[in-house]
């Protein structure tokens, strides 16, 4: 989105925060999503909360610079879970050093003087597709994150499925293949160990020959340009990890029965490709009256949880 | 529940009917889930919809002598899915012939002039165990019926999870095993396929020699009873029935983050010697974060179907 110029005062500005293991970027963004500053630094994942939490101060100045501060209403955190974000607090993030029992909400309402708004980055995103992308105007939808890892954020009846400590939809941690593969979580056969981005060119490093690949070191997106001009084994692959896709997905509409589905995350940039093979796969794994759901791609990118996080400011839970 | 003297005429009483495949339960029920009279008959299930009909009309009349008609406010229905219950639509029950795409709700409400709720029979029994059993007083439960099949009940910060047609909760068909066993929906590999007690009983069949168990014919409460007694055979089944159910329990707390869950259904009969190895397994599979979430067994018993939708009469939706 284009920068604009900063709204009247009367309007309301949030901050937004997308705290991840590799960097925070946060963003000044008004009512209409629009995002009207950015910045980021690489998060200092090993220095500890304190460190952490001034890295976000900084980022904070930087976006705010220039706007009226009695404009901005709050400041919305999408961070890694799991979070009890009923009492903000940070239980265990696996990449960020420190972060156990951790209120991580009221240490920067306390260093920013402002409301903070904290959500799991998973729900954060499904929040922005569904005020601003995707899933606008519907009632239920699920937006899942199909990135390192898998994350979701699921609305039923217009309303955030958060859970009693707002632990919910965590899709990546699905029983897939019972006894199957080791998840990051420390269980075995998640969702997440079969269908994320990194399973998959797990899939691609293992299967490739050193000399087929010329060389080059082997990504996502590698394999789906090699997929796209024709070779078998690419194509194999990306086949194999709509296949997984589809049959997580159908489970997914078996469990919540939403309008839509919307695949967000870095693998969504293949979505094209995809989805042809996700349909198939999920039409075969789902009950015939849950067939008909639409499997869409997200619209707002990298945005969404920004976009998610502040709307929690705006618009709030 | 012992039959009390029907209430008072302002208190407003509810007729509940259980529709099932094997037979079709009624009860007319208070305002304090009291079972006032009761009726099944074994239902014609070949026999086609209007010819059920007119039997869940017989019922009805059954409960409801002798008491005066202006006090029943309505009749719920918990019946097998996939129900499009915002419709009042049966999409396709599989155990009853001709109930695909059968307004269900508009030809009760006619044949008995009376309003109609129509529910799944997972989510009747949660709301039954939500309201007046073992969840009574908690925001969110995630209720799991274990019989011939698995269903469930999902509520979350104090309202049912529907979904988009009503069909939200589909526990059993979870993905469970990829490419496992045939489930009794057509795709392969869901929890039902797995953990249900009819899943139980056919490992109990396929594993036992004929001899040893002296020609007597093997079921559920057969086998419970053998390892009761020390049968090192019947405790490795019993125990693998705990692993699955455990394993799915697990899934279920990432994917809702209830306060508590409830298992009910047939197999809940047995659940003093399921508790131990579920728990085990769940606390084996679930983050760490999910770990201490309780799972009971439901109080209400083969009734909370029955009370569950006579609360959506009398207590609303």
């Amino acid at each position: 989105m284009a920068s604009r110029p900063v709204s009247g005062a009367g309007d309301g500005l949030a901050v937004a925060i997308d705290l991840g293991g590799t960097q925070i970027r946060a963003a000044l963004i008004d009512r209409r999503a629009t995002i009207l500053a950015r910045a980021h630094q690489l998060t200092r994942a090993d220095a500890g909360p304190e460190i952490v939490i001034g890295q976000i101060a900084e980022l904070w100045a930087t976006v705010c610079e220039g706007t009226n501060r009695s404009n901005i209403l709050g400041i919305g955190v999408s961070s890694p879970g799991p979070l009890d974000t009923r009492e903000g607090i940070a239980l265990g993030i696996p990449t960020l050093a420190g972060f156990e029992d951790f209120p991580l909400k009221a240490a920067l309402s306390e260093k920013l003087s402002m409301p903070v708004m904290l959500e799991n980055d998973g729900i954060s995103a499904g929040i922005g597709e569904w005020r601003y992308g995707a899933g606008k105007g519907l009632s239920d939808i699920v937006y899942v994150t199909v990135s390192t890892g898998i994350g979701g954020g699921v609305i039923i009846g217009n309303r955030v499925l958060r859970g009693r400590r707002g632990m919910a939809g965590h899709i990546g941690h699905m029983s897939f293949v019972r006894g199957g593969e080791l998840c990051a979580c420390g269980n075995r056969g998640c969702f997440e160990a079969y269908a994320s981005a990194t399973a998959f060119t797990r899939r691609a490093v293992n299967a490739a020959t050193p000399l087929g690949n010329h060389g080059r070191a082997i990504d996502a997106a590698a394999v789906f340009a090699s997929a796209a001009g024709g070779d078998a084994l690419a194509i194999s692959l990306v086949q194999e990890e709509a296949e997984y896709l589809g049959q997580g997905f159908a489970s997914l509409l078996h469990l919540y029965d939403p309008d839509m589905l919307i695949m967000g995350g870095g693998l969504s940039n293949q979505f094209d490709m995809l989805q042809g093979a996700i349909l198939s796969s999920l039409k075969a794994s789902a009950m015939p009256a849950f067939r008909g759901t639409p499997v869409v791609r997200a619209i707002l990118g990298a945005n969404s949880g920004l976009i998610g996080a502040a709307s929690l400011v705006l618009d709030g839970p």
